[in-house]
């Protein structure tokens, strides 16, 4: 079975952020929302993209009470050196873990053996550390943060609202549904 | 490790689609684009509008080259009492794919054992049979089909266009990005 | 060694009946008569008429405190989409358990794991969830329900008049055996 | 999974018919149809009547092609004494196994190991040595021999009109449905 | 190593003596000396000469303070079948076990796991139920019953007189040997 | 199950008969009738009575075409002096086998491990090295080898008539039984 | 046993070198003198002393006819992202291998799998593929790699002059010893 | 992972220094440094001038409070008659420890277990007892036991002074390296 | 590793000495000196030769406080016969042991499993049931007790001497030595 | 079981022998008697003193075709240094086998593992590689080495002789024994 719907195994790493050095650790993810990203590695290519459209989105998900961690099996002074080197990830202001002992990455199940660096995964974790939803991507296809917000709003809307479910392409504000027995076999 | 880059296992099952009965295997995988769809269950809620949004992108993803399978446990007798009696089921063309015996739900790895109902699990599959991406959801969050679209388009570039990337909200016609030494911590 | 004798293991599940869903268990069957009757699947040939004879004789058993379940590996909203929508299955009153983990199926050893689907396998359980009688067809051999109402006849005339048998073809009312050194070898 | 749709494991024996003993094996069930009745134990009380009544049946099932055997973990030796001293048993024409190995006992999941008894299950076999329908009964129950008749008969049609399934209650001359797609979710 | 010296393993069986069915087990071996009689099956040829043989000698061995038991693999109701029905067998005053589910043959190491039936062998068990002598007979050889007498005496003389020991064709009132340093190597 | 009925193992050994030491082994057993007697050791007590016993039958069972064979876990260097040595055991003309490898003993299941003597087993064995009777008796009581001589005049009766069995208490020249259905439940 | 004496395990890399990435493997090896230079992470602080320090006698390792590898579990990105913003790993001409996969740090057994980083190990591997020398430090203690060429020179001379040793404090040009029988005890 | 940081497993042996037969224990290496030389074997080549090279560092080591051992697969005993019979060895003041049992040796992983004697391996040991350094030659290249000064000189620095790091080729009283963010890629 | 240093394992047996039967066991050699000595077999060729010149060390051996145990596989009833009968073994003081169970023979590892016979093997004991000497001949090379006598001096000598060595060839009375470490390579 | 009468496994080693290294091996046990005489260690005490009184017997030894192998777990390097320095050890012209590998002495079972030192054993090895006698003594008592020429004697005789065996006290040149029917409980 997937990691849909299962807490998050436990773990402790160094990452950095505005400019210091931070712990972090599966701990951070009860109590809010997160966004955890992965990618292969620093200093390549699709990612700075897609870590910069990431950040675009970070006021949005920041309001929404969402912390957004960014991972790669570098370290995290790599990430440091990314950030200082990088015009795309200098202006990265969320956390940026290394997990350069692969632990993180095989407990969200992204880590590439061969290769000892992560696929393209992103995933939503709710304040209770349960994962909500995955996405991964292969190498070369890059990804749309601005669906992270739509998806963070249906899932804090569901979470808010039980009994209630959205359907597809829900936006904030559109009707959800109330599964209820008259509507199997209704829709 | 997720599924992504792997090839998908080998399975036969039994379908539902305009009006017939037909089989289905892994076989089909091969020699054009997939996109594989799992949802819990036949007559629920979230489900009929996610799969009646797949329809509506069925067009656009059929001129891509791209084949599109719903599964779900069920089996595929319901699928088409669900399909005469539902307006949005109504109206779907692809293939729907039964899976009483959990068999295509646990290769794809979307089986919930408590239950015996899928995920809802969205996966691309290139021509070869790979895995390109993946994208879960709890139940209750909605997914948006139209974001499959560019996705293909994404993926189909990459892979006929072998040395370049897309970046993040890459769109059809956008400019890619050549990986390049020179480029390595330029962006 | 077959059922015959042993207690039910412990299950629990979802149903649908009159119009409602209900939670079943194991523990439905503490303290009264039960029909548990397994078919292959919703919207199929053989399994609307076995349903249907089955209801005809509900009253019947109803009068002999039998409570009756019927039991497929589709779920109880397929259950209530075809109570909905087929003539002879909506007049269906009994419990109609919907076993999509396959669990209730492994229990009574009925489920055909290549299909996913139960064999056509009918149980009459007494008041201490023991199960007394056993009767399993092929796909294509439909079952005649009114030999129920006999055979539970039997069982609790047997349960109730400890140290007498019912021989062969026994209809209520006709005269029973009571087990004697003398009757050894001479009937 | 029951053993309804497997072949019948090999095992040999000797048996007591017509004043002669003989071998019987699994190979006897090849090439035409066969009931396998099991019952506890000679001289005792529900099976001389069981035995009388399938005996009642012997020359219906025999017009039918059907050859019948009872079995008990008695031996062929006692088989006949039971034979030369009963009424009812002496009446039998068919073939009466002894099974004090409890080889057959076990391939067909009858034997109580406690007692070394066999529990009350009839068994139809088709030509191929394939079992069809499993009946079993808690002792005190007495069976109906009755029944086998329109079960054989069922089983009958079905194998010799591939595509056609006999519905609930079905006697011979009613009629059978062909399952087609337009008959899902129509009866 | 043989039984010889061994206390016979805890059993219960069914048993039939004077018209009555009776329970026994190895608790009936405490207290009293046994004599315990296998053979192969009722209704056969050498076994009821064997035990008419054995009846014989009943007499004389209950004067002794022996109880004596015959067991075959067949019921007590078989038992009682015979005894009904045979001249020879009518006559049988001791205890007759029926070990339908083979566990006293198995403990005793006589039975035949092809046929289902035990050897033809003879056990003589003390009052602490520990076995004092064995004898096994080829079928087709009888046994006889008088041999008994003389080896009970025997083996009374021994454990009432410890520390001396009956020779060879030792009859009562013989004189017996008392072992001691000086008769080494002189007799 | 016993050894009843049972090839005996390979094993090889040294012997002592008639002032000479031989090599015999299990090979020794086809082709004639043997008798082999099993004791606990040279120079005790109810040994040489049983030893002198059994050579006075020598000549009666030499007549009979059967070859004797005393063993014990003595060397056949104790045997020779315990011969030369003991008036009764002086009179010996039989083999005399020794055993202190344990190994004849292990195969006839005689052996005490504790004391790492043999217990008084007396077997038959047939031309073909099949087992056909055994006798055990438990220390302290003497064997009686005048019953040696019916019971392989019996075994050689059987052997020689195949289809004939000798009842109980038979004697040379008396009346078999030759098993027939008829006989069955009639003696 | 340590590495000493044995061939590298069969590994494959990319690597960074002047400008360029690079494919290496084992294979490399082969041919010619080695040394191998493991460092906990790209961007820290004793590392680049160390690897500068390197870089200064590389010159004359060259000459030498040795190749010089520093390895990291950093990937080769960051090798050049390093290369291109340190002034002092600006120098560095020899090949920079990165290892993310922790593939070559576990077969060089310098793996420090709680961080996922290097031991800062230093390897000298001949020829053939066979390590001469090991040198590991922890943490916080930087090498001299001017050490480096004296034990080069003194490994090359003991391969090319079969049959002398170098002693301790063996410089270029100075005596060596032949080992002989007069010289044992004597030195 | 190498032995770098972890604490040497406990051993006792017998010693020889200065004349006198001690015993020592990993106990030896708490509260203070240690130097631990292993070498193949006594009485040989290369062995003598590296352990003359290590007593001339002796002193300077003993002034950094560092106690040295030799350790071989020799006794103890050898080891007294070596210093006793060699001009080089008799020089020895340190402790030369004696591992017959080959138990230190595997501790240390550096035995060759085909010859049963150690690699020529160097450790340096904290006063907690955790290996520092760790080099190992092939045999035939002798060792230069001056770098171990500068080596323990910079391990001590660096325990004293938490925080601080000793850069390449440093030299007691040169700068060393305060790790701060700030310093992350600008060396 | 051989048995000498080691604790005899625990053992009981019956033995013969001067006319009596006694229970010897391994709590016999707790106190004092003891010699075990094992030979193949009574009644053979080689043994009596060493038993009597055994027994004509045994007062100097009495002197000295040891006390001597002969054991074969032979029963103590054969050791009694052989010590009546033969003019050398008559003349035997010590104790012989019986070992048929094979027991002691194994715990001094002497036993030759093919013949169940012992190896020559001689044991001195000292007070703690310690083995201090393991002598063992093949068959046919005889022993001589005379060095017994000078072994179990010097055993005793260097026991109540702690401290001190018996050099070879030593003597009651003659020089020993005193090892210390001036002695260490100067014999 | 012992080693007597077991052929030595393979080995290879290198050995001192005036004044030269030379390769020995399990091969040189082939074709010529050998006398394997192992002691603790090298520059020790008793052990010179049994060296010396076993060179004393190495002409005769000679004489009679046997070589001589003295073992300890020292190097040949050792050995020779003792050669070198040791009077006693001077004279030695034997093999002195070095066993650093523990090999020889685990072979010969004599390895007392928790010092890494053989135990005091002597073993005669006939020219087939076949241990005729074993001896051990614990240390602190002195083999005499001139028991073994007489054994030696004792062996060649028995070998040169078969069928002849050599009485306790054996000399060259004494009565030897002619095993014989007649001479079994004789002496």
């Amino acid at each position: 079975m997937s990691l849909i719907g299962k807490k998050v195994e436990a773990f402790s790493a160094q990452a950095f952020q505005k400019g210091e050095f931070i712990d972090v650790s599966s701990e951070n993810f009860q109590g809010q929302w997160s966004v955890v990203c992965f990618y292969p590695a620093d200093f390549t290519f699709v990612c700075p993209t897609e870590l910069e459209d990431l950040q675009n989105q970070y006021a949005a998900l920041k309001e929404l009470g969402v912390e957004v961690y960014s991972v790669s099996t570098d370290t995290h002074f790599t990430h440091k050196a990314w950030h200082d080197s990088s015009e795309a990830i200098g202006k990265i202001e969320y956390i940026m873990i290394g997990d350069p002992s692969h632990n993180i990455s095989t407990i969200f199940d992204v880590l590439d053996e061969q290769s000892g660096l992560a696929n393209r995964g992103t995933f939503i974790i709710d304040p209770d550390g349960i994962v909500q939803t995955v996405e991964i991507n292969a190498d070369g296809i890059g990804r749309d943060a601005s669906t992270l917000v739509n998806k963070i709003k249906a899932a804090q809307y569901v979470r808010n609202n039980p009994g209630e479910v959205c359907p597809a392409k829900w936006q904030e504000g559109a009707a959800t549904l109330k599964p209820s027995l008259e509507l199997v076999g209704k829709i």
